[in-house]
């Protein structure tokens, strides 16, 4: 028996998210019959992230018990032959017994791309939230400042998850425009259900003037939803990167 | 009677290029059909290029005599109600009489994307043309400058077209590499069948080491399609811009 990680590329335009459904495709369902088929076993895929429905994903990790024969490192291969264009295998590789992609997570990071433009996007629709109103990038900027540390994030958290605590660290929340293309990254030791999504949300508030950058504060430390933005789409999300 | 100029941008893959045609789905025909649907007229387009399918825009310009009442910078809108989701138009205005979206061309940019790593590409797949072997890109840029100016180009041109004269003028050709993303810019008065393709298909030879980057003087001044690259796959094309 081994046990392997794999690093996972996706493309979730088509997917109702990562966790498999009984009646809807997901990339772990559609994941697991690919190794269902590589392995000639019936293997269940531990991943580090439940994405959202039309979430993307570079670096998804996950990571399978088997007893194939099949060098750890094949299974790249092996996979990918089973698996449609939209999901890729990227790495395989042996790790010890006790790694679990989810629970051995130390961190992860994330980027969300805004198109902000007055006319429609045709380019990259599916991996981007277009904003038709001007944002102000430096108040977006400067708003950044105020997540980034140890913090309870209870106001940046949806509903319909149960966690032992609300307080994540974000080392990293940094902003680069080029053009009309707006890309927002972050890493923290965690995230809350939806997090990434309502800090965008909230920094384009900040963006549009409909909150002051300096305001931010507040809302973190108020721990409450409403003061926050919205919840903003997902398809401009991708999962870059797990830390182990 | 007026005179309209859209400038329109389209993701191409589900299209079989510009060109109307009788049984396939074209971008011009989609076009069309929108603008006899927002005019209630029986409209031509014309296009400045005839990108072949799969080849996106961003900058495609067309031109069409309408007898409509719509102010012309309302039909971005009025025709955006009826395209589908991968095209769209980004500007409308009104020009003289004798504006010809093609024949009025003065220069066109298009930029192409490659991938250059071995592992499956997901994310983007429909723009980039992969390359899994690692491309030298200090011989792609010194190959660039071979290219630039003047030349007769019948050596980068496939057959399937008539054309006065193969001598164009590159005006730019350059290339900028971020992480595994290759990407070349190349603007000129005008382009021969599949010159930008073929071009690109030359520099991946340069950068896998299989023609010299001084050699590529020779291929131009050869004249002989059979000495340059292949022509490259049409997906990683994008027509960025017209110049009038």
């Amino acid at each position: 028996m081994k046990n392997v990680k794999l690093i996972i590329e996706y493309d979730g335009t088509n997917y109702c998210g990562w966790q498999k459904q009984k009646n809807n495709i997901t990339v772990q369902g559609t994941l697991e019959k690919a190794l269902n088929k590589a392995t000639n076993e019936r293997v269940d895929a531990i991943g580090s992230s439940r994405t959202d429905a039309g979430v993307h994903a570079r670096g998804m990790v996950c990571n399978f018990i088997t007893s194939s024969s099949i060098p750890a490192e094949r299974f790249r291969e092996a996979i990918n032959r089973h698996l449609p264009s939209d999901v890729a295998i990227i790495k395989s590789e042996e790790v010890e017994e006790s790694f679990h992609a989810r629970y051995s997570s130390k961190g992860k990071s994330y980027s969300y791309t805004i198109i902000n433009r007055y006319e429609n996007v045709v380019i990259g629709k599916n991996f981007c939230c277009q904003v038709r109103e001007n944002l102000d990038i430096d108040s977006m900027k400067m708003a950044c400042k105020y997540f980034v540390g140890q913090h309870d994030f209870q106001a940046f958290q949806s509903k319909g998850s149960s966690v032992k605590t609300t307080i994540r660290t974000i080392d990293e929340l940094c902003i680069e425009k080029e053009k009309d293309t707006i890309k927002i990254h972050v890493t923290a030791d965690g995230f809350l259900y939806n997090m990434v999504r309502i800090i965008v949300g909230t920094l384009i508030q900040v963006g549009k003037g409909k909150i002051k950058a300096d305001y931010v504060g507040n809302i973190i430390e108020s721990l409450d939803r409403m003061k926050a933005g919205p919840c903003i789409k997902a398809n401009g999300l991708v999962l870059e990167k797990v830390y182990y």
